[in-house]
């Protein structure tokens, strides 16, 4: 069967083939970019009838929509990542990880924000001294039992 | 000298007898949450007014005001940090770095956001199904040179 | 003010002159072992109330209960344990880790088992071949978000 | 001859196309579903019987018999996982390593909870506020020896 | 399609065969020798006119010119080089780099050298007492923001 | 004796009680910017006469000099360095260092350049696009020994 | 109170004044040398008659009996050992592990040799061509659990 | 030619195929059942008269018996073992370390006991409360020389 | 083309066959031991004359010359080296680094002994206690700069 | 009582006040300058009537004797070391271990160099071209048992 990686490779193809973007992919299904994106770099299972709708905008083999469907093992192999665009977050992450925690805390009490029951966008924001990113993380506010 | 390590203690101290949130805190020195908090912790370099200010408005000892302003050297001891409401962002890094690499990059091209020229927002919105925590993060798009 | 170690030590001091067991100090305050025992160990924070019940039952001064009510940051200084008490918990998870994930995702559907809304509970059950420990985990159900 | 990995592959195959769930191949062999499901991902060694039989239900090569009974060296890659399932349970051994311990040692005296003779359960507990999972370990209590 | 690698494995094919140096295939393409060899390496991208140009000269089949202009993902493998001539420039960030924090900042104030808006030159500088290498790094100065 | 550590404080007490830069403490001496620098902070070992001069110049007690003189040991605790500023320095070497390693070899021949007969100047230019920061190093190159 | 670490100190201070071998002490206290060692070095715990008696024996403070009678947390701070007389153990354990797994589980099956239910003796064993050391493990043979 | 690892595959082949154990391979070419095991899989060189015979014994191609009498590369890849059956043999030297230097310090003087000029044996010892494994460590006490 | 890896596995299957040492290999080419082996094994680079003529001793295919004259990377894949012969040397380092920094620096000044214009040779001395391996480094001494 | 740490750091004292070389130092006791100076960091065991005339000698309290003739536990505390002037013995270790390796087992057979029966000198060569570094090196040929 196909690999979550087999099929990472041949959307890329099918990608650059055609002249996508990850945007017309994603409105192609109805779902956001980050999600799309991130199922097809192997790291989100798509709903299964998101998946056919994927695997037939793309004209990928049939087959690759179950490997889309399944629930992966996420596994990154840098405790520390080296790609400059990637590693600015891990900085922002060791910079303001403390922050994080005193605001979430100080707003909600005793918790964490979910990484599970979370989205995300990513936007360009044009302007006039250079464009920006913006970044924008919601996750579920999660509090810490008592028992 | 009081080092930064020193005035985060007691910024702490005061903060807890005084039954202060970072939120006033910020208030106090018209300056946003996130960045007030994290000059507190030391990983950030309060404008000396500012920091003048802060040391007024929690009764510290003046000299405080001058390691507030001074530049930190930004240290973090673990590449992969233990506390659950740090990791969960560590994660996020670790799942979606690759994700927000092809966003920004298909956004804006071949470059990076920065976390200098950076800012970020923590809020917490309430939910019915359970309040939800928001981080806005923006930085400055980056175009890699080429000579 | 003490810290969450200063409250540990005078915990096991007290718990030592008084000869007091874990299991009686949690019932004192009227809450499980292992949750008395980590919040003691500084890993957890107690509810006001029942840290200053602490505080009266074990004679402790009265700003530990300030302590025991913090919001602790959960650090570990080893990424692999090394006392055998320990590892053998450490080594459950590497050998039944990637068991685990597939029991919980084919029971549940593509999501974890949270380690914050949790409790556990360490229990003794004699047996005649050699006494038996018992560990109950119990942890809510997170999906995966799709968006 | 057919390695561990080689038959977990076929297992997975298998299970796919006929889907099959893990309780379903544990049933059919008359074993508990996470000592099947660890067999099958190499992690342990099936009674030879046992081996035979799931080779017979499974429709499997009749070597791949010898490998599921075959001992095996148990190898994981990282010292930290990174998947979020399993990474929780990681998270609960830092948070409660030395809880588990004290209590551990002070339910039976010096020693630990085995993790050879060792089982373990994995459980879907339906409840309003969101269902939960619930493990339960026992592991046969080992004293240290004093000689 | 051909990946960065199978680019770079190419260029050096040809390199070889034809006896060229970097600097007189940076010449070709009008660019500088660190930019063009770095790009050639996997670690930049050409643009796709200049991409095309190298191609031409060097006789590469034509989908290298695609995959020199693809934004490279920049990764490298050891935390710490090992060969020598590399290993000392690591050397020389560890010995002087608190050094040239200071020196950014005293004379810019709280901020960085860029990475990423960023030029590079190597030389030989002919020395009776032996020749020596200059490198010229340039990068624009970043400062911190505050908000 | 004062250690190494013990002069980078008083050194740092003194430049910040008079208001002095690195650039007017160097100047003083009559020594480079970045040497000065490096030499304050325990990484390089000033000439006596340099010493005994800093000595004077910033009031420091005498034997400072004796310290300041002395061969130090170069030590660094992070493999990979977390402050940005210095981070970035890291990642060039990471993103150039086999293109460094491709050009001296090419302009010089099976060697490297010298960290120890090196020297190394960090300067300021002013740009309407945006002040720079430009970095030279130079060091000797040194051919490898076939024997 | 005492800790491990300080008993263990004031140990290796009476031991060498008085000018004691390991051998006599562990004698004295009709133990073994290895197990009365250990539990001097703080990796063990002596069953409290025996805490007492050492105590005697060396005319340690009372309280030293309660400490040596606790139940140690076992660390080590490197994962490899740098002491040459130690390393070699490791080695050994590197060079032989596998070996040592084959025959533990060809002579009595799929299961391990304990290290809790465990004794070690450590003998010099003269000889001619140079003397010998003599090292005896003795572990509990433990199975497998299937389930 | 036919590398370590390969012969390693065929022996266990021929051993799973003739139901033959490590104890009758090491029989048949009079050698040790450690040492034969340890050069079987790699570890150690055979004499080249032991491994022709080891050759006809398991029916082994020719060339096999110059691959067993090389002098072997002792590689393992990781500094901690995870099977457990390893893992509590490294578990030993990390508890038992500064035990085993003080014991062999203390009966030969300043030194070691050798790894190179070393046997071992395994065995498994019937018990009625359980079998025992034991495992016989034999070294040369190699003195540190002072020059 | 031939790799570098590619040539050292031709040497070392040619080197067999014939039954040559590496004494007779580097004297064939009048070249050292230490040198010829090493650029046999991918670490240094023959002049181009040596590499013919090695070519040609040995019959390897003519593109191996080629190989053999390229600069090296010289990576080795473990920060600390497992196989006992080769760790002892990493041993001696561990052991003595400090006294050869005390050594080289009293006798020539602030400064490092070059691994780069060095040289080594490898002896079999035979001793009636014992044959010894005698070791004989020589590298340039280089001076740190003050600029 | 004293440590080694302790009797380092009086022996630098007095080194320094003194104006001692290390060569003096080693030959007031009549031992080579490598052995003593070592002894005097702390990695070797001085004799004790060595211990006694270097107390003497350079007029350290009495019981310094006795530390400096107790059996050191060598520890270093980095696997990679920094100082460039130690850096480059580890890197010849990295680039020369299987040279070394190689040519040690082709001139004496399957074994290793001892790091234990072993000693090492260093010396100053001048040379019109630059003064050179010469380390000698002489361990025992150690030959592995086969059992």
């Amino acid at each position: 069967m196909l690999s979550k990686k087999d099929v990472t490779d041949l959307v890329y193809e099918r990608k650059r083939q055609a002249g996508l973007s990850w945007a017309s992919i994603a409105e192609g299904i109805g779902m956001s970019e980050v999600f799309t994106t991130s199922a097809c770099l192997g790291m989100n299972a798509l709903p299964r009838d998101k998946a056919d709708l994927l695997v037939t905008n793309l004209g990928l083999p049939q087959e690759a929509a179950v490997t889309l469907a399944e629930y992966p093992t996420k596994v990154w192999d840098r405790s520390v990542p080296t790609d400059p665009c990637i590693y600015r977050f891990y900085e922002i992450v060791g910079v303001y990880g403390d922050t994080l925690k005193e605001l979430v805390q100080e707003k909600c009490g005793n918790g964490i924000m979910s990484a599970i029951d979370f989205h995300m966008e990513v936007e360009k924001v044009p302007n006039p001294k250079g464009d920006r990113i913006e970044v924008r993380m919601s996750g579920k506010y999660l509090a810490y039992n008592a028992w």
